[in-house]
């Protein structure tokens, strides 16, 4: 997601910097291993990779109290739209990290995560840049080593190009696909939230693919 | 596979019932649990549903002695080029069926067989035939019990919407999805067999998808 730079968040983005870790510092001083201090509590960890305006995770968390998520996302500017709906909402099991998911080792410890959500990453359509893609093998084999054994990973995504990289990729580091649909909005799914991207495009006609993926 | 009905089959398809059975008392006469003295010897049975013209089949059963290799084919119109391939390769280790895979329970014990083939099954495009698919959930629990726990099943086909049912159907199945791909051609494949379908419609461009199925 590319936003116009909006230079006022500078400021505004300071008043959320208990939920919303942006500066050099709070990013330095993250210690992989101990999200659960950040919390305040031991609990399950969900981190959503790429959250974008945050919708998908805040309702998530909303719905959930008994989980601690973890909103990742690159671009500060977007991120707090994030920390403004946490804040709206009252969430105390929800934090936003303005970070780099190919830094991603840095912040996790190894067995520490529960769950990842890719949502609508990047497709990234040149084959030269496939190593760029979220699901890309080299990428799955961290979230292996940072997931906990029985940890998954839940995947949309509208491009069917990158879906289906996806699933080769998924089959080729030896990962379970789990509840495959290649029209997740024909099936039944209630507790299904939509990211903002998904609402708009779903509207527009595009299908959404989607899988869950474990390690075993 | 559908062929002009050629009448002189029905007499010369006679001299191949040592190998090919077709004749309602030699289907009558199938036990289901006996292959194995069918071929005279104990060794893992690999069955390839619905086997057309049998290119594919043949050569797996020269390239693999070791392998009892059993053909089944509705047609058997169809199931004569299966024969004649077998005689003429000196196959001992293949067996051709003239049979409707709607019965396959009927045919084989539980747990018998090791691996099952599809290769271009029928698509049946329209929904209401869904349930003819031979990937439809109905045929991979029937699959399930007659396979080994060990066991599994290589899936071919050049028919994407077949191929993304096929996909749904396993992960609903609780199937592991292998070795993906959605053009096996464009991948290194060096032991491919292309069937006589895969070799015209991959020569015009289609391209081929493939997995592997283990029930676990």
């Amino acid at each position: 997601m590319r936003l116009r730079r909006k230079p006022w968040i500078d400021k505004k983005i300071a008043d959320f910097k208990d939920i919303c870790f942006y500066l050099p510092e709070q990013i330095k001083s993250i210690r992989p291993g101990f999200w659960h201090e950040v919390f305040g509590r031991i609990a399950p960890l969900h981190a959503e990779l790429g959250s974008g305006k945050g919708r998908f995770i805040t309702q998530l968390a909303l719905r959930h109290p008994e989980i601690n998520y973890l909103a990742v996302e690159a671009q500060k500017d977007v991120a707090y739209y994030i920390a403004l709906k946490a804040r709206e909402l009252e969430l105390k099991n929800l934090r936003i990290l303005v970070f780099d998911i190919n830094h991603i080792l840095d912040i996790f410890a190894p067995n520490e995560a529960d769950r990842f959500y890719l949502n609508f990453c990047d497709p990234w359509p040149k084959s030269r840049h496939a190593k760029r893609r979220l699901t890309h093998v080299n990428f799955l084999r961290k979230y292996r080593s940072l997931l906990k054994p029985e940890g998954d990973i839940h995947f949309k995504t509208d491009n069917r190009a990158l879906f289906d990289f996806s699933l080769e990729q998924f089959a080729q580091e030896n990962l379970k696909i789990d509840k495959l649909t290649f029209d997740l909005h024909a099936d039944f799914m209630p507790d299904n939230i939509m990211t903002e991207y998904e609402e708009k495009f779903s509207a527009l006609g595009s299908k959404i693919n989607r899988c869950e993926l474990r390690f075993q």
